[in-house]
């Protein structure tokens, strides 16, 4: 790789956040999803997504945001990321916030910049064409837009949003990039089809790459109260009086994605592109879009996230098996369950249950073991 | 209790044996089936046994014949039972010399008594009825019978061996005692439904009641090698030389169940008699047996063996959980599955599978994980 590579003037956001509640008990508040290696990689979610974006944004191109409580587990998978790259947030105020900051601060470092949101818990494959998108993504984010990347839908998915394409953008160096028509909610089965036939519909990874004064433009517009909490704290950030601006604004700012605050009204208004993207994607929500990533250990097709050594199968099919306690766990003689074995909780389901795992957390809460959450 | 309902001359041997291996892994090779209390009465099944015997025998009148490796185990759970109440066995030689041995050390000791062997790792409700079924039981004894107690068969099962009953045996203090005109394997499905709707066919649950002189003679007929060794054996246990003829005759004995050494020949030349019993009685096989006998938390008709609370179940329905880690194990939309959950090894199987679970103990075994077994 040359160094020619890197993206100028280009930096990604990465917003750490989320429980991954569906993929309890592997999954916790105090370890979630990102920080776990999933795939079986050797890299966390998280790893694989700063990798992942390197070559882009540069080594010193990658800005985190995540929770305070999460910095240090951060910090120790990630331990060539400098200081000023992690922004913490001392509670949850959800995407837009949490985008927004991180936009505002690299305004205030380095000028009106391109910057990319790139959560740091969803899987990708295929890292040319994923940097293809993003040059073009920066290329039409150059020319004003606020641009996602759509993901060529490979199967009608309930479980993503979607982003309708249009005519195309006829930008020279961003030749696939398209006006974007607006963003859908997760639609039913029957819609989910259509859109798949009409071949204009693509995923919504939720990537946003804009110049940062389009991006904070448009939120100044559509959300001006949490704008201007966001410029106060970037103004401040750094500085020595970052904690005590932090700790008075933060905690009143407006929980929002930035789906709803920027995306879809500037979509309406013809202010978004898309890009599609070639590249495979999925947001590991559960444990059984988890499996459709994961190789089969044999000809059964079981899937083990962990050591496969861990688990004794006896005719079994379809399983997914995450043996994360050392123990050893046997299955015999059962098909399409989801067995999650972790040091103090044990899960067992089935994977068309895969998508209700929050039931099991919401029980678990009222029971009182929070230490299990 | 009065101590009048003490039988005179009679003793009960205890045959702790086997590692139950289908109730793996809650039941391992070191912490076998009979040492768990399996159905949340408080008490382990070796200590029910005998609890139960006690009224009968009296509290020295229970003798234990066990694998050395148990006996610290044993003995801690049976306090008050004697030093010289505890048999052990270097290595298994099936039931015939573990009954055999303890029944000419018991003749050696008091002369020809009646004994009767009752195995550990049994579940039996309603005790009256099995004390009047064993009081019978002693009187054919007494009358020369290799006696039996016949279980009322409650269902067609072809998990236990059967024995026929033929014509009464007429005795006044045993009314209900009838000769036995043979002992079956397990039948066939359609077999095991013409059993019971005969009503000449009752469980053989292994309960063999009869004089020493009697069933040492039998042996001696029988097995003349097998007897002599045993005699052996029993003439220098309660001397110096016990280990020093145990270790040189124990390991050359003839391995073979009871019932084939002696009760199946004698059976057949009209010597064996059958008390029917109408007590609750099953040998706890597999944890599909042991569902059986467990109440169930709720109306969703789950089984848990251990503590409830320690299990959180949604939208389920006729499982068979085992919370023996102290985790919490969680369960969402299974049925009839079976769940046991130790601190070093996870079974999940199903409810129909519960017979084959030998099975994942024998794989576990080639993979060479012997601290599992």
């Amino acid at each position: 790789m040359t160094t020619s590579a890197v993206i100028d003037d280009f930096y990604a956001i990465v917003p750490a956040g989320g429980a991954g509640t569906r993929l309890w008990p592997l999954s916790r508040q105090a370890s979630p999803k990102f920080l776990h290696d999933l795939t079986g990689s050797g890299r966390s979610l998280l790893q694989a997504t700063v990798d992942r974006l390197t070559p882009v944004a540069g080594a010193d191109g990658v800005v985190l945001v995540t929770g305070q409580r999460h910095v240090a587990a951060c910090r120790e998978q990630l331990p060539a990321m400098a200081q000023d790259a992690v922004l913490a947030e001392p509670l949850p105020r959800d995407s837009m916030a949490a985008i927004g900051l991180a936009a505002a601060v690299l305004e205030q470092r380095h000028g009106d910049v391109v910057v990319g949101s790139f959560a740091a818990d969803q899987v990708v494959s295929g890292q040319s064409a994923f940097e293809q998108a993003v040059r073009e993504a920066v290329v039409a984010a150059r020319a004003g837009y606020v641009v996602t990347i759509g993901i060529a839908a490979s199967r009608p998915s309930v479980a993503f949003g979607y982003v309708r394409s249009g005519e195309p953008l006829a930008l020279d160096a961003a030749p696939s990039a398209l006006h974007a028509r607006g963003f859908t909610e997760k639609p039913d089965a029957a819609t989910a089809r259509e859109y798949l036939a009409s071949g204009e519909y693509r995923w919504n990874a939720g990537i946003f790459v804009a110049r940062t004064s389009v991006l904070l433009g448009h939120l100044a517009q559509q959300r001006p109260q949490l704008h201007a909490g966001l410029r106060e704290i970037a103004a401040a950030w750094d500085t020595p009086a970052r904690d005590e601006v932090m700790d008075r604004v933060w905690p009143g700012l407006e929980k929002i994605a930035i789906d709803h605050a920027v995306a879809e009204p500037v979509a309406a208004a013809g202010g978004v592109a898309v890009v599609p993207g070639t590249f495979g994607w999925d947001d590991v929500g559960d444990f059984n879009s988890l499996a459709a990533l994961l190789p089969s250990v044999d000809d059964a097709g079981d899937k083990v996230v962990g050591v496969a050594g861990d688990v004794v199968r006896i005719e079994t099919g379809g399983n997914v098996v995450v043996p994360a306690s050392g123990r050893v766990v046997t299955l015999l003689g059962v098909d399409d369950l989801v067995v999650v074995d972790t040091p103090d909780a044990l899960l067992v389901t089935t994977r068309s249950r895969a998508q209700q795992v929050k039931s099991v957390v919401d029980a678990v809460r009222e029971r009182g073991l929070d230490d299990l959450l």
